[in-house]
């Protein structure tokens, strides 16, 4: 999927909500664990329930490999459905990979073809030939880790001088690279005071933003700092909504979360004139 | 394994030659297709032919994801294989992974846990947080990336001045990090005029240093600028030596090529006083 149709099914469902998939069998609902896959199960209602609130869904992939090959079944299985059933859903892959020219395409192949994931998230430490390979897959987005809101940040993401971080330079060099119009970034949600100057370096892209609710990120701060005329955010909420509740009812709980933060969102895109 | 017995094994075998593992369908002797897991069987025949004179291995994990679930279902059967059949080889997980705490801890068990491996790749852009989880596994090392042999690593990895680049930062400020003596570096075989000063600011950690042969890094160079009194080195060649050739032979021609490299470290090392 590109980047303009993704805006479509913002305007449409008036949400720039994703939810992360962080599926841990120690906390979901225990009802299901008697199930065949109970990992896909969880994901499959977690989606069913909340697909009309959501414009992405982010399978964290290391859940998913920590349960090795089964849980590599499992994720493939979630790709297919959330293809098949909901194509117009905006499916992310938060892999962070990052590895040099053979090897990068390696994993776009991977994400791209052999599970069928819009996009991925991807470290840019390594520099232009490790990112390139995934810019060149049509319609799909390449999400660059640029400022996160972990506090390891700190050790090197602000590394330079404050008028010239680390984070701005991968920012600017990301800009020169092929294809780069299929790129989007990821900016920590507690990343306030940096998030109005990034909009102004990068005024058409999408950010992903993590680390609004458990993390502790305000959501509507982010949205005043970083919105543009296409909306260009896409906000992600993992725990607060998938384990919203683990009793037989999870799917209403976390449908009722969805709807919560899709109505604030809906406020927002309103008063800027988006929608 | 810890970096003691490591040591040991470089002695004894008189090498410190790792042998990475990116296993290519379109590029393993084709009359292992018709085998039932070809992946496997192609790493097992490998690792037969070699393991005398190499002291790692070090399968690509972009490769085998690139094939699903039967990929990750191969590459546990090559982890299993190892830890099993030759308990005394560093397995290093060429996975370039990095992400925030629990996430990064999922990752940790994926690969120590539910895999056997020795070590794994990690990448240091989200800083301290990413990576001590793989830090708090006893008797595991973590391999950070530090500078690499692509020609993207100059886009951040030289950022700041030249007196004090990225990478410098990265060595200094992952000294603090709790665990940091489980620590190795990634530095790239082409970097020769960087060497001799990270050897001088990690004057005791092993470097894995990928790049020695098709990528062009010059072997003896690259000793003499990094070797320590504990050899301190883990070189690795791929395509050099797996795909030396794809006929009915070509484990005997992985072996030729696993031992030219092995005599020419045998030799360093008596040079060098270390055996």
């Amino acid at each position: 999927m590109n980047q303009k149709k993704l805006f479509e099914q913002i305007k449409k469902k008036r949400s720039f909500l994703s939810i992360g998939l962080d599926v841990d069998l120690k906390k979901i609902p225990p009802h299901l664990l008697s199930e065949s896959d109970p990992i896909f199960s969880f994901c499959k209602k977690i989606i069913d329930s909340t697909n009309k609130y959501a414009i992405a869904y982010k399978p964290n992939i290391a859940f998913f490999e920590s349960y090795g090959a089964m849980g590599w079944k499992s994720l493939e299985k979630v790709s297919d459905y959330l293809s098949s059933k909901y194509p117009e859903i905006f499916s992310i892959a938060d892999a962070k990979r990052g590895d040099i020219g053979n090897t990068a395409y390696q994993y776009a192949r991977a994400f791209f073809e052999n599970l069928s994931f819009d996009s991925i998230t991807v470290n840019p430490y390594m520099g232009r030939d490790s990112v390139e390979p995934f810019l060149s897959f049509k319609d799909k987005s390449t999400i660059l880790l640029t400022l996160t809101s972990n506090y390891g940040a700190d050790d090197f993401q602000f590394f330079g001088s404050p008028k010239n971080p680390l984070f701005e330079r991968v920012i600017e060099v990301s800009k020169s690279w092929n294809n780069s119009n299929r790129l989007m970034y990821v900016i920590g949600a507690n990343q306030i005071n940096q998030l109005k100057k990034i909009r102004g370096l990068l005024p058409d892209s999408f950010f992903l933003i993590p680390g609004v609710g458990a993390q502790g990120g305000d959501l509507i701060k982010v949205i005043l700092n970083g919105i543009n005329d296409k909306c260009g955010l896409i906000i992600n909420s993992s725990r607060q909504i998938i384990y919203a509740d683990s009793g037989l009812k999870f799917q209403k709980y976390a449908k009722d979360q969805a709807i919560k933060i899709q109505e604030e969102m809906e406020k927002q895109l309103l008063t800027q004139g988006i929608i």
